[in-house]
Order: C-alpha cells, then structure tokens, then sequence
C-alpha cells in the first residue's frame, strides 16, 4: 500500500499535465521523476495600496465576453476586478444538451478561480450581482447573490478607471403575459436543470393513475416557443430523449407525447441558410414534431397556451404540460437603466462604437449580447472621405489618390467589403465604374458619393451568439495589452477628419460558421464560404467542433465521457 | 460515415451489454454479428381487469429495503405496486461524497423503471406521496409531489392485499429550536447538492470585500452536529476538499477555515470499536478537525449555535458559516399517524415482529428505518418452553429433551447465540452446567431459567443502516416468493404453544461490518469476527467495495470515473 499512498502524493501535490503523466507513468509500470513547476498562486488580497500605480479595470460578467476577455488579458497592467453572480464559465452552446441529460451540467461549467488561478498578476473575482453602474463617478455597486445565511455585509461598491461591461442579455418576453410565470427558459444552467426535472415530471405525472386519456396527453405536450437554433435544438434533443429513453420506461403513454415548435416566421431557423432551414423542417416532419409557422402567441396561462395565425386572425388555445420560451433577448435591468443615464434610453440594448467603448460616456467599454455595435455610415463621412482623399483640391479623385485611401476605407467601414461580396465584386475599384462598366480616370464628388451610396445598406448589427462575444471578447483584451505602444504608435485606421490615425483598428467579425444538431445524431452546418453541411456527418463534426472549444482539458474530458456514457447507458431519468 | 450511423444504429437497438460488446468489437477492428436478445418491455398499463386474481402489493418507498425487496421480489404472482416520492433509488453511502463534489449526485442514482423495465411480470410505479394508511380499509392514500402546473388530479389511492412500509425516517432534531430552519440535513440527494452549494456560499462569501477578519472567519466556520459515521465522514471530506482544492482557489482565506464535530458523548464513532473511533479522533486533531465531546446543542440561530457543557453545565455560544445536522433518525409523519391509528403512538418507529410485520394489525409488513424488531424475549417463553421440551412432563430436562428443543430455540431466539458469542461459549449447552462447571444430567425448571436468565440482555435493535434495510428487503421478498410452498411446509421454527410450526424462519441480521473514510485518503473498518483495519489500505477496500455495491454497471462506471476524475483534475467548485 505504500506505492498507493506515494501516487497518492504524487497525484494530490502537482498540476493536472503531470498527474496524467505520473498516472501514465504508473500504469506503464514505471515512475519518472519529476519537478514542481507549479506557480505560486499568491495572495489574493484587496490591499489597494500596492496597485496604486495599475489602472483600475473592473469586469462585469463571466460569461463568454468576459471570459474570452480575461482569457488574454495581459493581468500584470492593471488592477483587475471581476463581478459576476455565477462563478463559474458555462458553455452555453451545450445547454440544450444539459436539459435533456445527453451532456451534465457539470461538465459544461469551469469555475472563474480555475481560470484566473493559473495566470500570473492579480485579479479578484466576487460572485455579486452588479446593481447600478454609477459612470459620472466612476463606481459600481454591487450585491452579493448568496444566502442571507452568511456572516457580515453584503453590499459593496467598486471604483474604476476602465469599466467592461459583459453581463449578457436576459429572455425577452416581448411582455406576453403569463411568459416570466409559466414558462420555461433556456439562458442558465439551472434553468437546464430545471427543464430537465420538468419533463421528467411530465412523465411521472402522465401516468399516475385516475387520470384521462386527454389529462395524460395535455401532461406529455411540450410546446417551444421560437424556432431559432436553441428552440430546434431543444425539440431535437427532447424527441431524442423521449425516443431512445424515456419510451422503454413509461411504455403505456409512449404514444401520447407530442413536441410542437411554435414560430411567428414563416420558417424555422430562418437565420440560417434555407437549405438548412427546409432540411430541419422535413427531418421534423418524419420525426412528428409538429411546426407551427405563423403564429403569434398571445398569453400563457398554467393549462393553455393562446395564440393568433397571423394570416387568419384566428385565435386559439392548446393545452400544453410545457412551455420553452426562447425567442430572443433584451437587456438586463441594470443595463436598461445605464442606458437611461447615458441617453440611450429607448434603445434595446448598449450601443458601442467599432472600438467597443459605449456611446456617451468615457472608458465604458460593452460587449457580447448586452451591447451591439453602431457601425458607422459611410454616407455620413462620405464628403470629408472625399475632401481627406482629394489631396491637390482639385475637386476630383484620380485612382491613385482613391487607392491611397482604400485600406482605410476598408478597415474603418467594414460594410465596403461585405457589400463588394455580396455583389461578386472582386476589388472596390469597380464600385467606381461608370453605368457601362467602363474604368473612369477621375471621379468628382456625386459620382463618388452614388458609387458608395449603397454600401452602408450591408452594415448589419451582429448576431447575439457566443462566437461574436468570444471575438469581441478576444479583440478587447488585445486593445487593452497594446493600449501602451498604441499611444505613441496608433495601429487603427486614419481619422479622415485631419491627419491623425485611431488608436485601434476597430472590432471586425469573422464569421466561422454555425451548427444546428437536429436530432437522431443528424446536425446541419453552416460553414465559411457558403458550405452546407447537413446528415449524420456533420454531427460527427459537431462533435469534434464543440470538445475542441471545451475551455478546460476537464470539461473536454468530461463531455466527451457524457457522450460516450449516453451511448452506452442512454440518459439518466432520475428526476434530480 | 456510413459505419458511423451503422454502429448507431446498433448502439441505440441493443442491450448495455450488447452495447458494450459492439463498442469492443469496433474498437478492436471487427464487427461482431449478433443477435437481439431483449425481452419485451410490456404495457404497464393500470387496468384492474386482468389482474383480479392476483394479491394486490402495494410497497411505499424506494430507498436501500424498498428497492431490495423489489429487487429479489417474483413479481409474477403479485399485482405489485410502488409508491415514492422520488423515482430513483440513491446509493446513500456514498451521500457525504456528494457533498463535496468526490462523487456527482447522478453517479450514486437509478431511476426505479430503470431497474423495473428489466424484470418481466407488471408492476407499477407512482411518484407520490403516502399521506395516510388505512389498515383497517386496506387502502393508501397518496399524493403526487409533481409542480402544481401539471394537468389532472394529483391524488389517489390504492387497495392492497399486502402492505410493505419502507418509506425510512426522517432527520430527528429532538426538538431543538431552529435546526430546522438553520442546519443542513443529509438525508437525500437534495441535502448533499444544496451542502455543496453552501459550502461554496460561505467561501465565496468570505472573500467579498468591505468584510472584518472576525466576519470571514465566522463564514468559514463549518460545524457539524454528530459525531456519527455520516457526520465523521462529511468532516473529513469537507477537510479534503478545503485543502485539496479550495485552498488553491481561495488562497487570502484559507488561513481561517475551521471545522468543528459536536458529539454530546465522549467520543466520535462510539457505534464503532474503540480503536477506530481513538485513530479518527487522532487523525482530526492531527488535521485541525476540532473535536468537542460531551456537548449538548441548546438552539441554533442564523449567525450562532449555542451549546451547553454536559460536565460544567456552561452554556456558550458559536458563530457559524454552515450546521450539518445528523444526530439520528425519528419517524415520518405518516407513520406517525399510522402508529397512532394501531397504538404504537408512543413508540419512536414502529415495532415489527421478528417476521417484519407490524405489531397490531394484519398483512402489512415494515423494514429499514421506519422498524425496529421487537424481538420476542426468551424469558416471556420460557415455562412453555420448558413443558414443550420436557416431554415425559417429569418436571425436569433431560440432555435429549433439551437437545431436540435447541435447534427451534437457537432460531426463535438469536439473542441466545449472541450471548453465548458474547461469553465465548463453543455451544449451548455449556449454559446448563451447575455452578462448578459441570454437566448436569438433567435440570429442573428454576434451573433451567436461571441457566438462561441472562439471554436476553444480548437482544438488541438493529441499527439504521443501508446493510440492515437492504437485508431486510431481501428476506422479505424471500418470504413473499415462498409464500404458498410454506402454506403447506412451513419452514419456521417450532410452535412452543402447540406442535405447529410458524410459516418462515424469522428475520436474522448478519453484520458484514462497517466503513468509516476519514479523509486523506484513509478509511477506517470494522470487519466481520473483530477485525479492524485502519489506514490508506482500508481506502482502497472501501473503493473496491463500494464499487462492486453499486446497483447497476451504469452507477458503477460513473461512480469509478468520478474518482478519476477528482484524482486528475480535482474537485469542482462551481455554485451549481
């Protein structure tokens, strides 16, 4: 036993890549030496006297943004403070995998001290709930979400030099009525959890004896309301889990299930190709999961679901055992009111410039689905675009003075290069061919102005998805570890209005693709360049795409072992 | 991706083995051809109809006795039906490592249909509540403990030929004020999830800033109330993960986390022989556990517990982050009520004969922690006893009388071999020797009494453990499968009061021994015939053990990989 209590040192006084080489060292038959490389993780205290020098940075918000921001943060130049109710990282894209049991929710979660605790520098995190943003004197204030049954207070306030605002968004209820009472979410982990115990509910409930045949029907209809990817993806991996599982346990009722995806549009997953979209629709169709396009729901109430047919008008009610309300997202209160307090009271959510900082106030920087990006026209710099290029003044643009100007045109509206895509257009020259698409030597400022009349039609805000958030996440952090050099040596585009240059080039979006896992290990794809994928290899590539973005070698090991326990053992239907 | 979907589809068609064997084959390169061999999982349908001739069985609880008897149970000749409020059977040993993350809470749990689906013959299953047992009418009446938003209603009840209470016991908090609304229990897979929060909660707690050194240190005050085998294992594990994992995670406070086991005796573990319980003591004081003995808790408040000396009489008081409660058990409510109904009103947990059936009344039957055996004392026999054996009715005992007698004495009365164990006597016939130590020819009625007067101190009541429950299942459902063969031979010891013999041989425990995990590693055990093991070699027997217990290869796998999961990556510390 004494081999067993060295490993046992070895295994508990050293990093994860060693306890692995130590575990395969054992089980070769062998032990190596080996050294302890592991960093001190030094004290974590709040002592402000030793930071005074390191500007304040202060982050709201583990999700996405702020953990792909932190992720890269060089730590060493300011003084970090991250907030965020959750301690933890979710891997949100998984969540629908979560409710039905395919994947736990424990292996989609990495804790934020995990992270944090492997870099150098100091950072504090404290699990709080951002209450109000205070940026006239720059200061948060913040409550601590845990149980009144801990000791001392539980509200503190924070000050900043630089403010990252991350929070997310929450469900938009487009104020139906009943929605926030008797509907379910798809946001949280818990919310995963709790959908996961409720269709177990429906189950046990569906066959407890001394009900009808319809009471047991009404039990066993789940009712998603939105048709975007987390509502298909959902409805796909419920009909899984009734299919493959839930049917052998509860044989007598296997029949009366029945999934109805709701959708105002008249398709679903209509941001995706609509290849992709028909694709899902007939799979759907076979599987007999019915779509119910066109309609609007009107209230929710603990038995009914009402909704009108936008065609007809007509009103009617569907009795339902469970609602999924996922039809997209609107800001969190303390958002809404910042966004009072800086003038953007009647917007949805945070507008940013291509730098990311907010609109009306200094050093407030806001990301990921709390923010979108108000890119700007260029209809609105087009005569000082003109007069900055037109350098003899001579009223026209020859081709070199334009060409000298083109990269920065690019780099600071982006919509140049997405209109030239979409029309085929292989160089932005050619906006400047005349109507019989001949080259023009020179071109005064009307025929400039219509050939780029069109462009800013292409500037559209981005998607609320967790890739635009990790990319925004990722080019912030960039901007904050080169804010140094950038001072003296600016990298962004030139401003037209004199002869300076940004600081930063702006935040530019790659789009990567998307996937949408409709069930029966069968998933479509949307992948840069226009490629569709759809059919059970691409599932396979779903696969391999989400264990290779896991955050941590754990949650990869652990998700990959989920799947690999559901085929074996399926999903557990332990309602816990 | 052809061969992908093939072994799909495979996977999804077959039985686990089946299942594994495919996974085997392809890992191994070849493609094995076999057959489906799965039984037809049948209608479990709710219709009196069919089923008229059968006993009606009703069994309330799905716990270590109530799934144990299940289990073994030939359900073909029984019209079987369960109630409980969960629809899982939880592997409770395994509950204080849940607490702290060692093990997930879905590893130690299977869904009843699960292990139900398997078994050919109907039974039914209800999660519900048991709120009333109507012995008189033969009826239960119960509950479904479903959300209120779900269709029809909720209460039924059913008819039962034969009643089988296994609905265990309740957290005792002998009326101290405020446990209840202030400790943690750990009696359900609930409990353990909700400590593990906390336990979070009070570190998370800890670190937020504004707070004294006083406050954090009263957040990381972790007391636990009980000295007990759960109590003892939940400190040393709560130990383990505070200094194997939380530690690194929260370096600014780790200096002030403390641990306190309250035990109102004089020792810890005092169920368990003195050596363990002296080597545990040892191995807290050595990692910082605070023992305190011979104190009594008076109440317990949000911030404070208050204790009272049993040797001085002082009462004082202690601020606390977290109280675990686990002092022993008391009765649910509806055995409350059902005791009242059969006069067992002031009897702590209901009396059963030594054939598990309820004392007062007819056909229904109670094991685990809801029974105790009354076990029949040899002295209240003991003149029919002596006229039955004493067949030439000559007023004594010879050896031969007394020899035919023993066999029926030794089954009816387990007390009588406990006592001779006690006293190391090799048979029961040492105890009729006179004063010398010599044998008697024969002995006379006094002396007869006298020889076994102090037999019966040795009956004792069996404790609430998983090992009594579990064996209690398994002989009852024994009985209940040989029923009618023992109608005919009955197979139970002698009748004293006549020539007849009782239908079954009663119950009788056998103690396989005992586990204490102290943490680091280190278990202690009482094994069968006096043995104790102590150390890092124990641990490993406790793993294999609990192990090769789970109750599926589902559990099995997941609990094994739990432990190598926390080996190579820790525990997680999220607040989900």
């Amino acid at each position: 036993m004494r081999v067993f209590s060295f490993i046992n040192r070895v295994i508990h006084a050293h990093s994860t890549p060693y306890k692995l080489l130590a575990l395969f060292s054992v089980s070769g038959g062998g032990l190596v030496a080996f050294s302890d490389s592991q960093a001190e993780s030094g004290r974590h205290g709040v002592e402000p006297s030793q930071k005074e020098s390191k500007k304040k940075l202060v982050v709201l918000g583990t999700g996405w943004a702020g953990t792909s921001f932190l992720k890269d943060l060089d730590i060493s130049s300011y003084d970090v403070q991250v907030v965020s109710p959750r301690n933890y990282f979710a891997f949100t894209p998984l969540l629908p995998s979560v409710t039905c049991g395919t994947v736990e929710a424990r292996s989609i979660v990495e804790p934020i001290r995990n992270m944090i605790k492997k870099r150098s520098g100091e950072i504090n995190f404290w699990e709080a709930d951002c209450l109000k943003i205070d940026a006239a004197n720059k200061r948060v204030f913040c409550q601590s979400n845990l149980d009144a049954n801990v000791v001392g207070s539980n509200e503190f306030s924070l000050e900043y030099d630089y403010l990252v605002i991350a929070v997310g968004a929450q469900v938009n209820t487009f104020n139906t009525p009943g929605v926030l009472e008797y509907c379910h979410f798809l946001k949280e982990v818990e919310d995963a959890q709790r959908i996961r115990r409720t269709v177990i509910d429906c189950f046990e409930k569906a066959v407890l004896p001394g009900l009808s045949e319809e009471e047991r029907q009404t039990n066993l209809h789940f009712i998603i309301v939105g048709g975007g990817p987390t509502g298909v993806e959902f409805a796909a991996e419920l009909h899984d889990f009734v299919q493959e599982d839930l049917v052998k346990l509860y044989p007598s009722v296997k029949d009366l299930v029945k999934i109805t995806v709701i959708q105002s549009g008249d398709h679903i997953l209509n941001t995706f190709d609509e290849r992709i979209s028909s694709f899902a629709e007939q799979k759907f169709q076979r599987d007999g999961i019915e779509v119910l396009t066109g309609s609007r729901v009107v209230n929710v109430s603990d038995k009914f679901i009402n909704m009108k047919m936008k065609s007809t008008g007509e009103v009617f009610s569907v009795p339902h055992g469970m609602v999924l309300w996922s039809t997209g997202v609107g800001a969190r209160p303390v958002v809404k009111d910042f966004m009072e307090q800086i003038g953007q009271g009647n917007r949805r959510v945070l507008a940013t410039d291509e730098w990311l900082r907010v609109k009306g106030c200094q050093d407030v920087y806001a990301l990921g689905d709390c923010a979108t990006i108000d890119q700007r026209k260029i209809m609105e710099d087009i005569l000082t675009i003109f007069k900055a290029a037109d350098k003899d003044n001579s009223g026209t643009l020859t081709m070199d003075e334009f060409e000298d100007v083109i990269e920065d045109i690019l780099v600071r509206y982006p919509q140049v290069e997405l209109y030239l895509t979409s029309k085929h257009l292989p160089d932005v020259t050619y906006l400047l061919k005349d109507a019989q698409g001949n080259e023009r030597e020179e071109v005064n400022y009307e025929e400039f102005k219509s050939a780029l009349c069109l462009v800013d039609s292409q500037a559209k805000s981005l998607p609320a998805t967790a890739q635009v958030a990790a990319q925004q996440g990722a080019y912030l952090s960039r901007c904050f570890n080169i804010r140094e050099q950038c001072e003296t040596n600016p990298e962004g585009p030139r401003l037209f209005r004199g002869s300076a240059r940004h600081q930063f080039r702006p935040f530019r979006y790659k789009h990567l693709g998307q996937f949408a896992p409709l069930g029966g290990d069968q998933a479509a794809a949307e992948l840069p360049g226009d490629w569709v994928s759809m059919g059970h290899s691409t599932q396979w590539l779903w696969y391999s795409v989400y264990a290779s973005k896991q955050v941590s070698w754990r949650t990869r090991f652990l998700v990959v072992s989920d799947w690999g326990r559901r085929y074996i053992f399926g999903r557990d239907s332990s309602r816990i």
